[in-house]
């Protein structure tokens, strides 16, 4: 029976990944507090849902950073989707785009990013580009000028992650992501290196080198947020990364508010970690978000069914927000508010 | 033995109830978070009890809406009492008169609502009509003009469901409720067909065909709450549809004191919502409900013992109610007030 | 191996009581919502421990109502120990006696209430008489008569029970108590009958007939303590009667702050209530208390080793009580203040 | 395969301590309330990183009281360390010294002072001496004399130890500490005997009689931080001694916020309880630990593998710690303030 929601997804696909990569993909940074807290933190918040509104149309259509999309809901970055399906990053494309979203391909696909590009034009996929900064500052600037020929529409600096966090699960598993024969396909030697200095002078330096929008994925605090407005980015997304950097890192949910207010609608804000339903995306839009992203969800899809999987991972959100708009008396985007939610009074469980 | 409380009846209705139906009934939408936290809430909530009141005579005879009842616990609308009890909705109706309660007899039940009328003479039970609007809006008009006509005192306009909600078990067992051979007997069909557009013009529209008293049902914020007021409704019925709508939302009990505090006396204000002790009917009225409605115990009480077990569970509610007016040195409704409870500073867990 | 803790003492218990008896004897009302919370509220609240202090002597030696007594802690009154122990209430006396201790006899005792003053004389047991009010008036006043002349010193009226709590294990148990062949000693007929009407001019009433100090006990507002302090009562037990009668009511720890607060000194104040170590006692009096009363642990110290264990359960507390003091840098109960205490600022879970 | 953390190490060193032992060196008091929520209240504190810091070099190079460390965290006062090694505390101090970090002889410890001293010269490892005060003060001025003769460089008073806690496993398993053939290697006897009078006049005359600086051990509370330092000392531990002595106090890192507020820099302050992450280390520095301590996960590196296995815990923080740093772009320990963390609302669960 096809899955009803993105959690029986997650049980079908455990069957399909070999261990190893299931844990992986699964895990989090040390004991995985913020792991689960990217999930509970949602559970807290509760939904004022009114009534009596017509909500006998329910339009979710959006842009981001002036791109047309289907629904506020699109894929986040992850690593070597070779490893869950054959056909990799191309089958995430192609699903992404026929559901109507958008996918950031990471920097470490196990398809180039010219694949990749190539595959998204079949279901007119729109795509961003996610960027590490590497040791080697021509490698850097030699994925951009690829990013812009292949005509990825904006640039996402992944700013959480001047090292790796501890995934103890990697560690015990001894995994090395790919796994061979996967590689990762944008680097000559198969496997990029990070570059600890990062800092918001390389921000400027990005700035100035491309005129794709640029975004950063990986704030948490206002103050950043502040900083990030003050060098021109374009988006911030607010993310821990999935629980797999700093463990005992806010929930990203717990971060958006304080970020939305400091940002006061000067740039684009997004939100990924722990969307699982489509009132989690209700909850993110209305505490600030002008999308979502998802990540573990896309991968589970991905290896379920390959791109239709990915393509029915978004619909079932879709068609979860739909409902929840509907259920909420907010036929629109425009009208779901900061008043739609109650928050606990302690951030914090 | 008999039951000693509602849970006991519970346990006993599910070896009466087949799995499929049970799993509609227990049911809530998506995870099922607001279907717990209608318990859980409660269960935060402390009671303040008085000493050295004379509790000799407890007193919880009132009115709703002008009619008198025995107690401030009602019986709530719920769908398809056959599947439950071979008598269906007449059964419930004979047992919530013999209890002195009244009975909102929902439009989609499996016994005509003129058959029910009929019945509920036996013991006098005092009906109110619960109403969805369809899509075929003579159908609609057509059922008010039913009700005037067979004496139901009342309409209760369920206004939470635009759309009906995810609920899983049902997607999983693949159930139709009504499952054949019943039907929902109100309609030439045997089946409705729900309007998603519903609005206050709507709600106008219902106020101007009918001279009955009109409640709605289904709020949970006091700016609905003040909206109800202006619209001129008789009552407002808090509730989130036993948490098979939007999941996530409030506990109805957690927003019922805005609901009151919005409404300051210009209608009546009930609740439902995982009342299952007469604490809990205590700890409403203390919040501002005139009185409440009971939803699943109902069922329960039917299915283990018709029109008998519907009274019993309603007598149990009663003599829990009493003893707990006398526990708390409230010996009247009227001296039931918010002093008698004190809330967790967190509204939500 | 000699208990050596309180708990102990309740597993071992459990092994000599017969399971009906133990179900009355442990059990609360209802869902037992406020029995559990009697323990949860202590472990919820932390100590401020004060170091470098003399505490090389720790005084906890104190009076209450004028009786001089060796430690902050006394036996409340229970029913019928006979259940729990051949000599049922004239061991426990011995034994309270024997520790130091006072104790409040149960007008529901299976001894009657001058053979446990007789015996109480053994170890100077001073005593008090626990009253209900009765049906028939003349009972009560022979009662208070009695305890006048069998030289009790005080009469401490319970005013939570107006009625009997609904207690689910007895009523499934089928309990009467105390069971064949013991009686209530006291009564002529074997047993008592509550009068439902016992109000404040109950109180003043029983003022006026005896020169006896005078208690209530069952208290959990400010509300009631300052009413108290007006109909001249000479102490006041914050008490939810173990969680017996009305379930949802406040902790007896989380009503102790308001009513020491209203009372400001003008009576004497004590909690009964889930204390199970000298830490709880410890915060008890920290948060206003003159002293406790511990309830089933003396059973539990009765049915183990009659007299002996009674003394030995009190000896426990006494211990550890002495410990807590000196280990929180408070030698002498007058040191013990607000201070040493930080709540959750949440009064509820 | 070697331990990843040091929750492997705890695993692995059960299987190497006879099992009264590992209960004395695992357990708390009475309940064990305080021993859980020393980890618990650090879970519930969340991280505020930031991002686009220059993180690529960390240093965490610091002083306590003048002497270098390689990192802010240093080995705990624990007893008895021959139970667990053959070699004991000399052990252990060479591992200590091996990762750059400074221990703190118990003064109760299986090899003496001086022993240790000596082997600590191995890894240049500087030792600071933990001091109970004796009924027979001869005997605290002669082991002052000693460690200032073996080269301590600073006393450590611990002042929550008027009494030993009640430790209900000991009691159980009748455990003895050390066990034959162990003995207090410092004292004649070959055990100490605990003085109850230990007051601020004691400790203003062990100011008197050394010129070395002088720490408190112990400290919960604002009052006696503002004590401490008008007494001159010259560093502040916060701890509740593992959750061995009053059950139910504070965890220490609630105690911390409030005792480095009275504080004012105007002392040292460190903290101990509970740490067992390089991210608790974190917390504690930006809530103003100057540096941690760490017990038992110390042990349990000592049982595993000797001084290698102590150098190795220490280690594992180190990088964990220093991966934290990094992860929260907080290069510095002057860069970690207030700002990184963020508390729930309530102090205690």
């Amino acid at each position: 029976m096809k899955p009803i929601n993105v959690s029986e997804y997650e049980v079908l696909a455990q069957q399909k990944i070999e261990p190893g990569a299931w844990d992986y993909y699964q895990g989090g940074s040390d004991d995985e507090v913020t792991l689960r807290a990217n999930r509970t933190a949602f559970e807290r918040i509760r939904l004022r849902p009114r009534v009596l509104v017509n909500v006998e149309t329910i339009s979710m259509q959006t842009s981001v950073l002036g791109t047309p999309i289907a629904m506020p809901i699109m894929v986040a970055p992850t690593s070597s989707h070779c490893v869950a399906y054959p056909e990799g990053e191309c089958a995430t494309t192609r699903g992404t785009g026929a559901a109507g979203s958008l996918m950031i391909a990471s920097c470490v696909s196990t398809r180039t990013l010219e694949e990749i590009a190539e595959e998204a034009q079949k279901t007119a996929c729109p795509l961003w580009f996610q960027l590490y900064v590497f040791n080697d500052i021509q490698i850097t600037e030699g994925l951009v000028r690829r990013a812009e020929q292949a005509g990825y529409r904006a640039l996402v600096l992944t700013v959480d992650t001047p090292r790796l966090g501890k995934r103890e699960r990697d560690l015990r598993n001894n995994v090395i992501i790919p796994p061979a024969p996967h590689r990762a396909a944008n680097f000559a030697a198969g496997h990029p290196v990070f570059r600890p200095i990062l800092t918001w002078e390389t921000l400027a330096w990005l700035r100035g080198i491309t005129h794709l929008p640029l975004l950063i994925k990986g704030v948490l605090t206002a103050e950043d947020a502040l900083l990030a407005v003050q060098h021109g980015v374009d988006g911030i997304i607010v993310s821990n990364h999935g629980g797999r950097q700093l463990d005992g890192a806010l929930a990203s949910i717990e971060a958006l508010p304080e970020v939305a207010e400091a940002v006061e609608g000067r740039c684009e804000i997004y939100v990924d970690g722990g969307i699982r339903r489509g009132t989690d995306v209700l909850k993110a839009l209305a505490l600030g978000a002008r999308a979502v992203f998802i990540g573990r969800p896309t991968l589970w899809g991905l290896a379920v069914n390959g791109s239709e999987g990915v393509r029915d991972v978004l619909e079932i959100l879709h068609a979860e927000l739909e409902l929840a708009m509907a259920l909420s008396g907010r036929p629109t985007l425009a009208s779901i508010d900061r008043s739609l939610v109650k928050l606990p009074s302690m951030a914090v469980l």
